[in-house]
């Protein structure tokens, strides 16, 4: 049997202090399938250059400019099989489409862009160019979403009904973007964030995991965002009504200003025949009801073998998994299609878990509506 | 010290197998202050007499028509204190009014009736007749309920932000109203139930409880009723986005086909310096959490004594109590209420946390915008 | 259909204040099928005859003697049908045997007595005379403890094998006796409380319920009886292992210094094929095991019709039920079995779940057995 | 700043689905402070090699001997740092002594050996060599872990008087060691897995954690070792009351049959003052409460900047860590003492929180004085 070898990536965006990068990082290391090679860690070249060799990187492959990163790596016999793109908002577009015209694979962080328009032309660079191109989703990569997912699609729980999603953090409760905390000042910053602060950061998961979860399409929505930090420039707590196409209701919550909430993602799915509830904030279960039945507590580590969740796990039941994990299974999702593809197979992206730039663009068609929905009053608009 | 003597009550409607007629006739007696010694149990006359012998009326006392009782009983000198109205919603109006015009108090369920203008005509009958009228909306009654208010009240909370009530049942899930059960036939049919369905039975204690916690009023909302069992006549599901008087934003669902869950009424507010969580399934227990600091797991029993919960728990900590004990707090908010008048007091409705006929209207101005919203599309309406 | 009369009860012990008798207070009336009509409340004539007023009795029957009252009682034609017995402990013997001399029907609190060969007399006594005598072990009342010994029984749990129950409160963490409060002063004099602190006082309930949802014996224990609390006379900590009969084996913790307990008996019994798992402060529900499958968590209310625990439900699934209901039952059972012998028929106490004379008299050699262990350094012993 | 180099390890045992290899390798992979360069997988020649090219070792590092691994490693100018010891009990102690006896630090699974002798050679071996040997009690690297130890330091809990740990499993409910699964088959085997079967394999996690949080020491127990599956060798549960230095009481169970446990330890500690509780299989929360105060849920990664919990995080409060990162937080406390001592720093193991030789020696101690006491009928014996 021949080993694999590690697929090499460089990293933009995500120097000193990033939480994402080092999630990232720590992510492609889990389960040793990569080595992180280039960086453009940060556009000032002394820096870029000392973050760098802290990751161990040759000094000539830390860049301090993307755009030359993007061809020259793409002129190295070694160079990077994929770029992570970790960068505040307003680059995600620039910096993928750089890559993806250097013919480079591109893992990129959500929300995809700060325009629609810019999304779908990733979307057409991608597929133009045959390119890998992942958004990351990680929350997609529980083994017990997964299961969750499986257990929709098998019809376990017969005609979905009601779609309740949330996603509750309470650490812009204050106005932390006014103390010079980074993470905060960015992202409360429409110039780098983009137009949507909550809606984007944070409410592009929930959508993304409510339509992962059921396989349904949101259809309408009408939206309410409010500003509850004086002085904050962007929205900071979101409501959503849901209609899916085929009849479904939910809503949708995202709020940063939810007080005792560190970072509680839940879904919850009624059908005519059971129920599913995960949170993620303890990811090693999943509530499961048939009607008329006890709950049961469902396991990772005691899902069906050979079923999604079990592709998806590393540990045994009990020995608990996390974020890390999670997110590492979308670095595993990748690898798969990265090799699949270097091993002349075709990858089928809609045989796969792996959220793609297609999710990415839903997710700004997501923003984009729930703009239009607040700016007509909350009225109900069509997903575009 | 004298001992007061128990308050003489009569019961209209809730003849055999009303579940709703047990809980008040249990909650009444839980406390030793009541005794029930008439009852319109029926229109049937000899089912009537027989349901109230089961009862342990007196034959003279056992009626078959609420009117003859009305004046029956307002001519006694050992005559009732006051009725307790657990027919199907059609029949509060008429049955509430006939007592309330014989000058007698009245004990009602929820929805107060199935019109606005008729909750109105209730209220200005009971204010010119200076009457008691208690609406039962027994899940205020829980010691921590009580306590989140007063929590809320004390500011420890700061501005109240965002309001997130449920709640979540499944017994509709199917359509039961087909099989011949009794409690779902009327409450899915709008002839007795009204023109609200789940948003009259359940979404209006939501409603109570939310405003009850926060000590705030909706000013707008938007509705979305849906009806999933298919050939149901009124609606089984509701969504509605909640504008709160001040600025607060909330959400409100209500559901009877959430399939797998019991009687989930659980309530959620996040105020900008700390937050609350109660779900009355786990009534012995609140959440609060202040911004930055642990989750407090509040025990019912050990909350401050002379509080508004001390006052209203019956067992140390760790006895559990439950809907009984809440349902009789209410009788006992209104035997207080009684003595006091008796005692030639006054009774200050507004110093008191039993909900009364202002809050039945409430109900009702509830379930009234909210149609208004739904027939427009869900648009956004004021309450009136 | 005859309504059945409410049966008769008198009160010893439990004036003002006392937590127990309010408990069997409330929970005689829950179901309202007795009247409370005589009383020996207490030693003091006045004190006796003013805490009888408060209770609505006769002044009448207002005793301050309980061998007068078992006296007088018998005589009268409408006399009680049973005692309920709520005094400290060392006061269980004489009074239980005064009524049962008198030929009267015995409900009395745990522990039995505070001797083994006074809980035989008693036993004999009863048995001799035909009477029925409950002891209140309340939470064998709970629909979801019925339940569980009902699965067990049924054969689902498989072979029994290990059975860890434990009952942690933390009252007693200080040294509250000293403050003058009245029901830790009593329980911590060996004079009132007999030879057992902590160990009568909640282990015999651990005890108990152990052996009610297992139907299991104890044969042998070894028992480790600690005093934390400088300059109490009694144990505050209790540690026990446990042989059954056929092989099983078991802990049983009980302790009133369990500093952040309120109120926490838990048993979990674990078996070839499947676990339960069972927590009072919980009762709503218990958690099902079967070997390789999702736990379950079942609700009360959602059990088989005609079962245990559909018996001793009161409320539907959703509307908590607590400490009275499951102490209700416990009344409940004690009314099915003196209607059967009114109406002539056999009570056969084996088919009976009501804790009687039989498990008092259990709990005293469990207490005797646990003593013996300790001063022997924490021997096994059998039990005897 | 100067980029420390990865420390260079080598693995001897764990093969091919080896779970705890797997463990091992993703933990010292977690940090990127670790290479694995040399391994002894295997004592067929040709299983050897394929093991270590899978791992994407050297062929001339892929040994079949761990005796000729030590010796050549040891030689090497590039040579292994230190040795991952991860085969059968059986094979720890001859393993570890011949790196030991080569100069090279040894990381070592539990239970240290299989006789408290040889446990206490290769405790004298590591001093004498002043070589780092560290003993894999994963589960003391959890964050809340140390914050639980930390409170206790600090005096928050007061005096401790009662310890409840517990270690549930039910893997082996069934003879599972009869199906040829490899787990299984040494664990229930003598010869490889020594005397003790749950004792040593999960009893000494539960020893060393108790140990761990409280910082007391056992001094003496009576243990109850129990064979529930017929026909297998080793105990499968085990109950043992424990008396600790300075007057605490506790008890420890271990069950490798408790159906419907996965691997669940928890730990409970009752001081004066307060209490603490942490369940390994929700390891993100620990309870907390002070006497007569709500029980606070603290969250790992909301925990005092600084301390030890903190200094043990590696993703924000809701971003689940698990099993891991607490295997990975070993890894990185080794590394702390290897690079101090790189650096020539002295190592003060009585400053470091890594569990070492001399607790592998101490859990040794307590499945001597376990089998000492079984064998004695579950006598009262002192630790050693």
């Amino acid at each position: 049997m021949d080993v694999q070898r590690r697929i090499r990536i460089g990293l933009v965006g995500g120097g000193q202090g990033s939480f994402i990068a080092g999630a990232h990082r720590a992510a492609a290391r889990l389960d040793d399938g990569y080595e992180l090679v280039a960086g453009a860690l940060s556009s000032d070249p002394s820096r870029a250059l000392a973050s760098g060799l802290e990751m161990r990187l040759a000094p000539e492959r830390c860049y301090a400019d993307y755009a030359d990163m993007a061809r020259r790596e793409a002129q190295r016999s070694d160079g990077i099989d994929a770029v992570v793109v970790v960068t505040p908002n307003h680059l995600h577009f620039p910096v993928a489409k750089a890559f993806l015209e250097a013919g480079i694979n591109v893992i990129c962080d959500k929300p995809l862009t700060t325009r629609l328009d810019h999304a779908d032309e990733l979307l057409g660079l991608a597929q133009r160019g045959g390119l890998l191109f992942m958004v990351t989703h990680p929350y997609s990569g529980y083994p017990l979403v997964r299961h969750a997912r499986e257990l929709v699609r098998s019809g376990a729980l017969g005609d979905i009904r009601v779609v309740q999603v949330e996603y509750a953090q309470d650490w812009l409760a204050e106005p932390l973007e006014r103390t010079g905390q980074k993470q905060a000042a960015w992202r409360a910053d429409p110039e780098r964030a983009g137009p949507a602060g909550a809606l984007g950061d944070i409410g592009t998961h929930a959508f993304h995991l409510a339509q992962f979860v059921t396989g349904l399409e949101v259809e309408q929505l009408a939206a309410e965002l409010t500003t509850f930090v004086p002085g904050r420039a962007l929205d900071d707590n979101v409501q959503v009504m849901l209609r899916f196409k085929g009849g479904a209701r939910g809503s949708l919550w995202a709020s940063q200003v939810a007080t005792g909430s560190a970072n509680r993602l839940q879904v919850r799915v009624f059908g005519s025949r059971a129920a599913i509830h995960f949170d993620q904030e303890s990811p090693e279960q999943l509530l499961y009801t048939r009607l008329g039945e006890a709950t049961q507590i469902m396991r990772r580590g005691a899902t069906p073998a050979g079923g999604d969740a079990a592709l998806a796990t590393r540990l045994p039941a009990g020995h608990p998994e996390g974020y890390f994990e999670a997110f590492a299974q979308l670095y595993a999702d990748f690898a798969l299609a990265w090799h699949a593809r270097a091993g002349g197979q075709a990858f089928e992206a809609e045989h796969h878990l792996m959220p793609t730039v297609r999710d990415g663009r839903q997710g700004m068609a997501f923003i984009d509506a729930a703009l239009r929905s607040h700016r007509g009053g909350c009225d109900w608009v069509a997903m575009s």
